[in-house]
């Protein structure tokens, strides 16, 4: 019995067999590519129709698969967990009084992270790299807090479209941050009524500028270390690069210090013999 | 006594207080958040009013206990100093004429950094890189300057909202080198009136584009090397990462040549004892 | 008869020949600009459709010579095909029913980078990082998939200009990803319709901002090791940089551990004699 | 004689007298700001007036002194003909015609760049670091060239005012380059007109970006060199820094190297020897 799960197991998870639910999932991500067109959608809908049963049909056949062939195992690896959601979530009637849930169909096209390993390895790289970004985000964060407030208090009464509530003004905040219309748009009306607030617009821009600066570096520091670390943990098959040689220098020469070390030994031998 | 003052001292630095202040200044930040709302302040007004003066009194009992436990040593810090500024600003009437000094509340929020070592570190590599961006922030105030000038007294006369005083110069330029509406809104209709005036536009943008790449890397070669002195320094809890390994090679090599002078030494003493 | 092609062969890839074939592409370059000017194409229109005529035929000549010198072999450098098509592209009659067949001509310029080696180094780098980001333009690409649907889906009906057809969202999202008017053009118009689009734009700018900086971080890393090898590859006058220096130095390691490895033996031979 | 030169070469040197010298230029600085100020213009006016005269007149007596003092000598220094030109140029009648002549006196400012040896050091790396974008530029100009040549033959006659001529196609790439209103302002527009033309834009945009993170890279990796090497060539008083110590690394490697080879040469006379 057990034996006759695992061959289940492995025939579902063998490259022929995951290569069809990687093209299903592409064509089908092409399928919701061509609804968007009303000239096909008026014409092939049906087709579309039928389509959208059998997809999520067959997402769900491979999934009762898997969950039969890993039982509870299934659910100790967290790209798995990752997979059933959005398989469930496309199970949902999509007919409801929203609109809006049709769209969460879209949802199966990210089933191609999973099934793509590097695409997975990037994404998790991501992740991986967030609890380094913690601090600096908490102080981006406290930055667009104390500004937003101060917006809100001073230039909301007058300016209710952007600096109306905490919300509106953060949002502003974020906008003057990726430095769009900040100052034809929102700065120079404020500053016609407040003619000290640029000040509070310079400082803003110099502090959020400055954090955002950080983060990149992080970002850029985390990439680059998981450049060096990525063969090492996973094996893959591409060739060594130098980023790669550079960060594995440490190894050498700690191979340099044990190997000078022997021969210190070796001649305190040579002179004690003597 | 001094004893007295010492247990006082190591009480009020305790984990467990420093705890409770630090939840006191994030409610404090969540109720300053509240209260721009319209609804929350017209309801529990009397609520913000009372918690508005209980507050700023326990950020004083607090001053007040570190004060005589540490007596004339608690202004020898920086960050000491910081916080006596914070809390006794807050302590200011706020019922004063203008709206403005309401606002002054909102920086008891700031006190979040002083309490958390981790902000209080990153605010300090912010203000430790400074002095190397003096010479170059000091070309880009000469280029400001030197442009604000020119513009001031060249299109000054016709453009008087953008070029109309030194000040208005400055921050237009301001406003041209974030690259926000530079050409659309300002450049054009300049250089309908000047032809030649996209010269002033160009070589602007190159000279403040490339010296504000220099002050990045500026900022990005001090980050990198506070990363790799941090540890060192601080004495932190997290791993060795692979950008301090890169940053304390050096030092590995200074062993090695140690060694190797000597492995010589040795060999010589071989050589002439034959 | 061998011997003669190969002579041709010689002649035609000299500097002398090369550098006057340079010479007539940046005089056809330069012409090419003078035509854009009305005054000079209706007084010296003659003289530049002349010129139109000579500058192909030459080009003309020069490729059948090689095509006669290099026979086959000449189809088997990328350069030369690209060279092939540019010079029959520019055989095209120009007088055909579309003026955009007129700018063809434009491609002539080109040719420079071909004759250029400096050029088609660089445009070589280009072309062999474009591999190294296919990962990480996959994800982009799947980002900008998956919220052009989700535009064309909810925001499509009310916004015909912006999201109107898959294509539209897309262009409309390459925009917000520049920058360019996100907020003030596109997203505070369509927040006003649909109140939560906020979350839309500011998890996509996100997104897309940190996987440019992934795809940024790719090509720096690309290029700091092409500056590293180019030298070996290519044999270039150019002296040692220190980034150069940087990437050799595993090399170094290498050569002192295979020398302390030979120290090794021999002190194990010493000791052996003894 | 001779002598006699010397001695006032060495005093007009002098710390004493440049501190002077720099005093007397940055209060011109000052004094060229509060020019542009109508209040104190029309009540100072006169004050100005006669500043204007004393300034350049003491100028012209350092320059005078520094003639006679170095002779023709003076003129091997690059940064003593950059001052020349500076001073005389601000000799020159500012009474004439053209109010843009008044602005030439602004220059002045300029010979701070001189008197600081940190902002001539900095001037005189972004000059060396030009020749190594040489060849990145030239693509970067090529690129400009073709597109600014097609966007004049397709989009001139009907968008005059953005690619009417050559010169205002390429002002209008650039702005395209910078990002700034090129979707909203210029791309739309023509896209009506033109609907292939989003092609054109995107290329371009991402052509352009990609020249520009190389110039970036080649601007970043020249500027960690200058840090590295600044030390050993200038012998400033500051301190070795981390990045230095990077660079120099390879130094300390080859003294490894020289030492093991040394170690292997004793081995092998001692084992001669025996």
């Amino acid at each position: 019995m057990e034996n006759h799960r695992e061959r289940i197991g492995i025939w579902i998870e063998s490259d022929k067999i995951q290569t069809i639910i990687v093209s299903i999932i592409v064509f089908n991500a092409i399928m919701l590519g061509l609804q968007t067109s009303n000239y096909l959608e008026s014409n092939f809908g049906q087709v579309f129709d039928v389509l959208d049963i059998i997809i999520p049909a067959l997402f769900l056949i491979e999934l009762l698969i898997k969950l039969y062939a890993f039982d509870y195992k299934f659910f100790k690896s967290n790209w798995n967990i990752f997979d059933f959601i959005i398989v469930v979530i496309c199970l949902l009637p999509e007919s409801g009084p929203l609109r809006v849930l049709r769209t969460l169909r879209i949802l199966r096209v990210l089933r191609l992270i999973r099934k793509l390993p590097r695409l997975r390895m990037l994404v998790e790289a991501v992740l991986d790299s967030l609890p380094s970004l913690n601090w600096v985000s908490l102080l981006l964060l406290l930055v667009f807090y104390i500004y937003g407030l101060i917006g809100t208090l001073i230039f909301g009464p007058l300016f209710d479209e952007w600096f109306g509530t905490l919300g509106k003004s953060m949002y502003s905040l974020f906008q003057v941050m990726t430095l769009e219309s900040w100052s034809m748009g929102i700065a120079r009306p404020v500053i016609k009524e407040f003619p000290y607030a640029w000040i509070y617009f310079l400082t803003f821009i110099m502090l959020a500028t400055y954090t955002s600066i950080n983060i990149f570096i992080a970002i850029m520091v985390n990439t680059m270390q998981n450049l060096a670390t990525a063969k090492e943990d996973q094996h893959l098959e591409s060739e060594e690069t130098e980023a790669e040689k550079f960060f594995s220098m440490p190894k050498k020469e700690d191979e340099i210090l044990s190997i000078l070390k022997d021969i210190q030994k070796r001649l305190e031998k040579i002179e004690e013999k003597k």
